[in-house]
Parts: C-alpha cells; structure tokens; sequence
C-alpha cells in the first residue's frame, strides 16, 4: 500500500489504547468511525478487556490478524515510544501519535520526541504528530479521529483538503463550514510534524483525483524545501495551495513558537516564502474556507491588475465591499470600454466604480449579464457580485444570476452576501462559487488572489566556489560578494599604500575580531595623499593597539571616498521558518524608524530585484519622483541579484552591506562596510 | 408631543402612498405594523381607493381625524415637495421622505431638496431622508419602515440602538443580529441627512431610557458639532457610541462622497474626530454588532494600557486571537503578580501570554476562577475567553462560567467561540456579554475598546482678535501665529534694513500674489552683513519684477538663518467632514513618501500635542531615540497647541508652516517659511 493510501485512506486501522468508556476521549476514534460509516475494519486494541462498545477488542498488536495499514496510538505520552517500537515491528507503515507533552514541552519531551522519530525512521514506517488530531477522509468515510466536531451526526464532504498543525481548528473550520455546505475531502491534523509535514502531506493531497485544493493551517513552517515541493506540483497540476499561518504579531510569533517548540521566523519572511511559491495566503479565518472555490482549477492570472468588478443589489453593502477592498490595495475599478458596451447594451449605467443594480432590476437574468459585462473588461482580476435582502428571503433567486454566469468561461466570480443569509450561502458552496459573510473575509480572499504569482522559477546560476574562512573579516565579505559581481573597489594594504588610488580614501582597519570599527578609532575619512595615508594607516594601528591590544591585525582596507545619491541596506540572512531571504532598506536611522525594507526569498532574478526596489518607499525619488535626480537602479538591481545568490553558499550564515551607497544613473553602487557570517 | 416621542415613539402615523397591493414596497411600512404588533393607530393615505389591505385608506392628509404624530411619505420624488408641505399645513411635528433622487443625485436632485428643507424648516416640521427606511423601536413594536428584513415573523428587541445612512445596511445588521440574540432598541434609516442627523437622532436615542449603546452606520459625517454634542452627553450618561464609518479606502471615500452628495473628508481626520469624542470606532462590519455589550454601562478605562488577559480551552483558536490583537497593537500579556497568585491559588498555570486551561480543566467553575484572576490583573483593559468545541456541543457549560465571572463587578470580560456555535452566542447575548464569532472582530472591537477615550474637554482659551486680510502675505501669516504665542523671530523691512539684526540672514520677498518664492528669484540665504542686505534687497527686487510684474510687493521679510536638528510640517485646516484639524509630520521628501504624520482635532492642549510628536515617527530621534541628540520638544509641542487654537478664527480656512525648525532641547523652533489661506 502507497504511504498516500495508508495516511489518507487506510482500510485497517489499529486503534491503540481505545478505551471502553465511550466518554473518554480514547473512545471517540472507534465510535467516530462507526457512526461516519467507515467500511474498512478496524481493530481496538486494550489488554484490559476483551471487548469495546460491542465490538471485539485486541489485547496488543501482534493479535490483529493480517496486515494493518495505519496505527493511531491514543495512548499517554510515556507510552508512546513503545508503541511506534511494536508499529514497526507489526510493519504498519503509518502510525499516529495523538499524545502532546513532546518538542512543544521543552527539553525532555523534545528529546523523546527526537527517540521517536529515530525508531520510526530506523523501521521505515512514518510518523503524524505527536500530538496530531487524526485523519479524516469524508470520501471514504474514515473519521479517524478524537476531534469532537464528529460528534455531529453528519459531515458534509467536499473537494478541499485541509492539513492543520491545530487539531481543534480542524473542528473550528469543519463546523464552521458544515453551518453552510462547505465540507472538505480530507482533514489531517500534523501536530508537532515530528516526520510527516504540512509540504509532505500537501504533497499526498494533491495526487488525489477527489481534492482540487489543499488548505493549510500553519503555527509554523517545517519542512521549507517539502512545502516549495508540494507548491511547484499544486501548480503543474492546477490545484492551489491556500494558507493561513500565525505569527503576524510579534506576540503570535511568540505564542506560536512557544506552542510548536519551533524557532519562529518573522511573519514577513512568511510572506516572502508563500509569494515566491505561489501559495495563497490569507490572514482572516474564515477567508481560508472561502477562498477555495474561487482558485479551484484555476491558475494564477497571466497579469493581475489589483482591481476588480463590483456590481450590487445593496448600496451599502456594495459600499462596504468596496471600502474593505481599497483597504488592503484593490481597486473596484469602473467598466472598461470592453465591459461599458455590454452594459449599455443591457441598458445598465456604465459610470461608476460600483454597479449598483437596484434600479436597473435585480432579477437573475439582470444580475448575470451584469457580471458577465464586468468580468468581460480587460483591466479587471474578477467580478463580484454583493447582494442584499433577496439572499435572506428569496435565496434561488438571489443566486440563480450568479450562478448562470458562472457557468460562462471567464475570469471567477465571487459573491459578498450583506445579510444572515445561510440558504443562500449553501447553494452557491454547491454552485461551487466563492461566497463571502463579511466584506472583511471577501477583502482578504480577493487580495490573496489578485496578488496571487506563479511559483517562480529562477535560473540556477553556477556558483562560484569560494573558500569562507572561519573568522572573516571585512575584505573577505568583499571578495565573496566580487566573486558574486558585486565588485567594491576597495582594495588590502598593510602599511604602504599601492599605487594607483583615486584619493581622498577612507582607510579602515581589518579584523576579523574586530566588529564595530569605528568604536577602536579603527576608520581614517577623507585622506588627501599617499603620505597622509601612510601615517593615518600608523595612527591607526597605535588606537587599535591600545583599545583593543589582542584583536589580530590583517591590514587596512582602503577605498575613494564615495559620495552617492542615497544609501541603502542589502542584505542577505537565513530564515528559521522561510530559509534564506535577501533584504533591501534604505540606508540610515530613519529608514529603520519606518520599518522601510522589501524582502523576498533569495535569490531573486533582476525583474524582482526591481519589485524590491520599488517597494522601498524612501528609495522612490531615485526612480525620479518629483524629478528628483534618478540613482543608478540597475546597477543597484544588480547588487541584490548579487547578494541573493550567496543564499546558494551553505558556508554563509548570513551577510549584509550597510551602506551600500547609490550614484546617479550609470555611475553604479559602492560597497562602504560589509561583513559575512559564517555558518 | 416631543421630538423624541414623535420620531422615535409615534403613536398616530399617517402612509402617504401606501399601496393596495400587498407585493409594492409601499405597502410594506402597513403590513410591517401590523405584522410587528403596532398598538398605536395608522392612517393609509390613498386617494384612489377606500380600504387598504382590509384597512381603512384616506383620500388625503386633511381626511384623517384628530392629530398626527409622523408621515411617512412613500410617494416619488417629484411628490415629496407637495406632500411635505401638505404635512406642514397639517401640523405634523415628523415627516419621513422614503424616495431617493435627491442631493445624491447631483444638481437638480440638491435644488429639490434645499426646497424640500426649506419647507419644513419654514413650518418647523422636521424631516427623516430622503432616501431614509423609516424608524424601528421594538420597544413599542412600531415597525415603521420599508426594510424587506421586515418580513421576518419576529425581531429581538434589545437595548442598542441602530442609526444607519444605509437602510440596506439596517437590514443586514437586524438579520445578523437575530441571527445570534442581539436584537436593536430602535432602527433609524436617516439616509441624506437632508435635516434631522445622526447626531442628532443619537442625542433623542441616548436620553430614552431603553437604550444603553446607540451604533452609528456612516458614509459621511454631517453637522459634526450636533455628533460631538451628543458624544459629550453620551458620556456624561454612560451610554457609548459605537460607529462603523465607510471611507477608509479612497475608493471607498470617493464611492460614500458620491452616494450621499457630500463632500469627504480624509478618513485621518474621521479618525481624529471619533477619538476626541469618545466615540468608539470599529471597522468590521461584524464588530459593530458585537461591541456594544462590551461598553454597555461603562466609561472609557482611566489609564488604559493597550493589553487584555486571554485564557483559552483551544491552543489553536486562543493563539489566533492573540495573533489578531497583536496585530492590532493589543498585547496579551502574562499576568501580573495580582492576577498570577490567584491563578497559583487555583493551581492554574501562570507563565504565559495564553493562559491554555485544556489542562486544568474548563469546567465553569475553573473558567469563571480564571476570567476573575485574570481581570485582576493591573495592567490589562478587560479578560478575553476564547472557547472550543465545547461551545459547539455543551453550551450551558460553555456559557456557564464566563457569565459566572461577569456577574462580579470589574473589568470587562468578552469571549470569541472558536466553532460554530449560534446556540452560545445566544447564551452569552443573553447574559449580556460581548462575544465574537471571529478572531478578527474581536480584535477590531477590543482594539477600539482599549484606545477609547472620554471625550476631550479642552480649556477654552480667549482667542486673539487678529484682521485677516483678504491676501495676507507671509508677514500676516506670521503676525496671526505670533498673537496665538508661536513668536517667529522674523522682521518685516522696506529697503532700508533695520538695526539689531543677528546675521547672517535670510531675505524673502512679501506678496500676497507669490505663493512660491523661489520661482521668482524672491529670497537671498545667508546674507553675512548690512550692506549685503541692501544690496541682496534691490537684487531681489530686480529679479521678482522681471519674474511677476504684477505682484503687489509689500517689503521682505528678515531672518536670522536657522539651523536646527530637524524640520517639521505644522499645519491646519478644515476637513469638510471632521471641522477643524491639526497636522504634524516630519518635514522632507521622505517624510510624504512614508505619510509620516499626526492628525488630531482642533484645538489640542499640551498634552495631546506630545502625542501627536511622539506619534511621528521621523521625530523619535529628537526624543533621545538612539542617544541621538535631544530636541526642543517643549517648544514644538507649544507651537502645536498655538497653530491648533487657529481653528477658533472663522476667517482662516488653513494655514502651514513648512519648514519648522526644531532646535536642540532648551533653543525652541524656528518658523522658516508660513502662509495662511483665508475663508
């Protein structure tokens, strides 16, 4: 049996340490599976009695006669460890671990934990959790699960796949969706992803002919590569990738490592990661269980335009809509030449940024040639449809337009419904479109799609060999960013000046147990000659002695005094959570009061050196805004693709040049300080 | 009869138009009454038949015996005119306008409704609309309107009032509401605003005894002084205002502006004027609903500190509150010694941001222990409780101890339920406890919580008798600053330069015609003595009558050159929504590029002007950020407070100093260059 088969669809399953009494907690898998009519077999297994809630129990493992696809053991965290042992030995490719108290308890559980997962890695067979809620498959009826949303007497089922880190958010988002007919092929709950992964799983998910999107619930990213993986083929495949992940606040980011035992990234390195992989993120909990329908089967668009179709029955509600897409950047954007002619023709105003349809007629034939006009501009990502009292108290009505146009090919359709309006929002989950109840959770499923990329596909470059020494100083940072093409001018000398300078140069001492320069009197501004060189580089080495007497002295970086245009910050650190991300600020204090960075997963190509480039608020005015002079932004692209690419360089730990300083246009960048991290 | 009887309690109603076939909106505001238990008596008025939907219809205004309360005229546009006076000649104190196609309809629409006004106001009637859904009091079951939400069999009643601009939004609000428990004491669709307010309805709504919260639903904020006064009274009563405002976005501003006729303001400055208010302002849709139980009774926290205690019985859903809040600038902070000795007390855990009771047990008893320890806590505004499964599957368990701990006096207490769980949102609305369906509009309605404010109570200064001209120069601009304190160090001269000066100085040309200085040649920097400054003068002279032959010239302006650690933009206007608004930014290029700025209503003591600096974050240097060196504080602060006070002259539409040069601390600031825009 497959491992996809065995996780997602296991026909034998042993339920270890099932109790007998149905209120318990360990009771719940067998009585779930019963009552969601799961039509394999399954095999309680408690020494304690010979039977459990009617039905025959099994005293160990090795009791259970034939082959088991997929062990979840209920049993207390002590017990743990000898049972993924028995797992392996019964040859159970899959075991399920429902126990907490492991990494997410610190020291000792993080090193039971580790015991585990080297007992199940050792006999081949895989591990889900520890502290997983189990494995839901509608499809096939498996509620193998502890989560006591199935006590509910039916689970409605669907064609999205849910993989949640949090077991009871698995039932937030199950119930939620059942209240209005959105139901899921699958939920895996991943817990502690001490071997199996949120990627890996996602992976699993998309081969599956039943599921058209994976849903992610996240406290932490594990796994990077695995998850990049499952991204690339989500999109081979037409089947995306949504996800919610926590740690946007500093005190999320806390929690959530504290919860996990992971090292938590930041939230905007999270960002970088699900923008460079294609997958949608949302920030608003009920936006992952509605945005689904509206990518299922899609791509993301060729060339997103951030703005969208609005018509509405409601003026208010349209007006709302409206406002909480402007909020987060999406412009409801007035009819194009394309979409006015339609209008006109079915008599409709064609003026404003919001077609409110109260006088021109509500009925479905008005609404769909309403939305098939404003989903016909070219200069639109989607239309949406927000509709008032008639989706209360007249739901196949209020529906049925939108409905028939979304059987019309074209860009999707969503629907934003102003009031209680259940019926309503049932039929279209069954129409298969994207319903919203609030303008907020419309705003941040609409944004997730419009700013929705491809995964993208930068072309491996060779990279340069070159050696890291183990305590580098700052010519070293200079020579691996050369080696890069990011060359800096400047050049090593002990105490006599090379020929050949351009002066005044600036002359700092080399180190590479000396951090801040400036602290030692280690750095001479503005030397007029080579005399004056030659006793600046003197003077010098007489502060250092004193200030810092057992720093090793490795000689004097010299280099032309460099006055630019503007000065920026370029960076490049590894990620606990995203892995490497390259960073571009503007230079100096204020820079950093502004929280005034872009950051994207390294490397980048040139194109997206350009976006970064563009995000920085204070570097604008070298694009000539207000016809300020314009600064050389090739050659600063240039120097981001550069220091991306030592991302590649596994010797690096981190690296960043600070200032980078920009001359104008075609006179190209100069590295003022840099320094590297070793790994 | 009052106003406020006969608008919000009418007994005798008269519907002009009211249709024979029960299908028309018109006839809705009849068989809503109906429907809706009215004991009051209605007067159809229709000149076409006798009996209305089995009641008796007259022909005319003048056909109804005995007095009449309030009409709601359900005729179209080009009828209302007629009717209004024919309501005048009637003596009816209330006349409601449902038509539209009024000041929101551009140019003839406004003339008609200036005429309408007119009308009524030469009566003394007063006017609901146009374009309004009528007036809902539950109270005394007059459901008085044309809203189809209406149609439902019964509507909660409740003690928070509803005004909405929007009647659609009216019935998205009711229907969310009885969706969940929460009903409305009244409903108030005020539409255009043409004459009655929502100020001033919320100033009627806050003095009737059955109304706690009044929630305000605006596209535009009219007559700002009638709002603030009820704000001022809503305070003095302990009964908050809530308000949901559209024109966040642009888009959203240009759309609310077009739909009422008005004209908008910034949504900065909406901002500003909700906060010295008092005024609680959400941006969720859903929040608008469930804030009110939060506030109901209580004045804004004494010394609020922008932090809340959360306990949870689901990792998953607690850590997405957190998250949420925290985003929003709302910590979840451990608790303090006061708050972690009780939970010691009770053997709950006392370490962290959440406190997770999935361990010590959330039976009721436990939940109400922690919610009271946690609200003991010093340092927090209210104890949120964030609820799993079991508020799907137990409610009265769920409930049970949240309620428990809010029968005790203190700090509030708000739950947010992590499932689907109407039957515990019903529970909690009962027992009159704010509760929230989603992480984010807890967040949002809790965020408004903690920055809520008591109205401000600025000590009224005598204002300055200062002329304004009707083209001041520069020399003006700094006149009207130095009467309200902010002394600007610069002399005016004719040819001949003064005695006394400190040089070097500057020297700018004075016109009222020249609004840019430099265009025209008009200003000399660093002049180093007198001759220079003659000679600089005649120079200048030259150079502005060849650039602006027209100019009237009025002399120069004299000034010693300044050079401090900063530059700031000061400045003050009228929003056309908010009044009166007082703006510093940093001053610069970047400074626009990143909307660095502080936005407060006019007038602002001292103290709210340190906010505003200390909001600004490119001034956080000159508060010693970084041991940078420390600037003038006191004195910007002062120049903040004395260019606020400028709002107090009605014949000063704006003003700006641009550049204000901030000195080290102890050497005040320097007004580099000013104007002023007159009325």
């Amino acid at each position: 049996m497959s491992l996809s088969d065995a996780l997602l669809a296991p026909r034998r399953i042993a339920l270890v340490g099932a109790s007998a009494d149905p209120n318990r907690l360990t009771a719940r898998p067998q009585r779930y599976l019963r009552r969601h009519g799961f039509t394999g077999e399954f095999f309680p297994v408690n020494p304690r009695t010979p039977e459990i809630l009617g039905e025959r129990a099994y005293a160990s493992l090795n009791d259970i006669p034939g082959t088991i696809d997929f062990a979840y053991i209920l049993l207390g965290t002590d017990q743990v460890e000898a049972q993924v042992t028995a797992c392996a030995a019964r040859g159970i490719p899959v075991a399920c671990v429902l126990a907490d108290g492991f990494a997410e308890a610190g020291g000792e559980g993080a090193a039971l934990q580790a015991r585990v997962v080297a007992a199940a890695r050792a006999a081949g067979i895989r591990l889900l959790g520890p502290n997983s809620m189990g494995v839901i498959n509608t499809h096939d009826r498996i509620a193998l699960t502890t989560n006591a949303a199935f006590e509910a007497d039916s689970i409605p089922s669907g064609r999205v796949a849910l993989v949640s880190q949090s077991g009871s958010m698995m039932g937030a988002l199950l119930s939620r969706g059942a209240a209005r007919g959105l139901g899921f092929s699958h939920m895996i709950g991943t817990g502690n992803e001490a071997d199996l992964t949120s990627g890996e799983i996602a992976s699993l998910l998309i081969d599956r002919p039943e599921v058209d999107v994976v849903c992610l619930f996240l406290e932490a990213i594990r796994a990077p590569e695995r998850l990049a993986e499952a991204a690339r083929k989500a999109h081979r495949l037409g089947k995306p990738i949504v996800a919610l992940k926590l740690g946007r606040s500093p005190f999320g980011a806390e929690l959530a490592a504290s919860h996990t035992g992971a090292l938590a990234g930041t939230d905007a390195a999270a960002d970088a990661f699900f923008r460079a992989h294609g997958i949608l993120r949302v920030t608003m909990l009920e936006a992952l269980l509605e945005l689904p329908p509206l990518v299922a089967g899609r791509r993301p668009p060729a060339r997103a335009h951030s703005a969208v179709g609005v018509m509405t029955t409601t003026g208010g509600g349209g007006a709302l809509a409206v406002d909480a897409l402007g909020v987060r950047g999406i412009e409801a954007r007035k009819p194009d030449a394309m979409a006015a002619a339609k209008l006109q023709a079915a008599g409709m105003p064609t003026h404003a940024r919001l077609l409110d349809m109260t006088l021109a007629g509500t009925k479905p034939d008005r609404v769909a040639a309403a939305l098939d006009a404003l989903r016909s501009a070219e200069d639109t990502d989607l239309a949406l449809a927000v509709i008032g009292s008639s989706a209360q108290f007249r739901p196949q009505d209020s529906v049925a337009g939108i409905a028939e146009a979304a059987r019309h090919p074209g860009k999707p359709i969503a629907a934003f419904l102003a009031p209680q309006a259940e019926a309503s929002l049932r039929l279209l989950a069954e129409a298969g479109i994207a319903a919203f109840r609030t303008p907020e959770g419309a705003a941040d499923a609409i944004a997730a799609f419009c700013t929705w990329h491809a995964p993208r596909d930068i072309a491996a470059l060779p990279t340069p060999v070159v050696p890291i020494p183990a305590a580098p100083d700052e010519a070293d940072a200079r020579a691996l960013f050369a080696a890069f093409g990011l060359v800096s001018g400047a050049v090593v000398m002990q105490d006599e000046p090379p020929a050949g300078l351009h002066y005044p140069v600036a002359a700092k001492i080399l180190s590479p147990d000396i951090a801040h320069k400036t602290e030692v009197g280690g750095i001479a501004l503005n030397i007029p000659d080579e005399a004056s060189l030659r006793s600046a580089a003197a003077a010098i080495r007489a502060r250092v002695a004193t200030a810092a007497p057992h720093a090793r002295i490795t000689g004097f970086l010299v280099q032309p005094m460099a006055k630019g245009l503007a000065e920026a910050i370029l960076g490049f650190r590894r990620d606990p959570e995203a892995g490497a991300v390259v960073l571009l600020g503007a230079g100096g204090v204020l820079s950093e009061l502004h929280r005034d960075i872009a950051l994207r997963l390294a490397p980048v190509g040139e194109d997206e050196a350009r976006a970064m480039i563009a995000e920085v608020r204070a570097l604008a005015p070298l694009a000539g805004w207000r016809n300020l002079p314009r600064g050389d932004l090739d050659a600063l692209a240039r120097a981001v693709v550069a220091v991306s690419r030592l991302a590649a360089l596994d010797g690096v730990q981190e690296a960043e040049i600070n200032p980078l300083i920009i001359h104008a246009e075609g006179q190209g960048v100069t590295v003022a300080d840099a320094w590297i991290v070793p790994a």
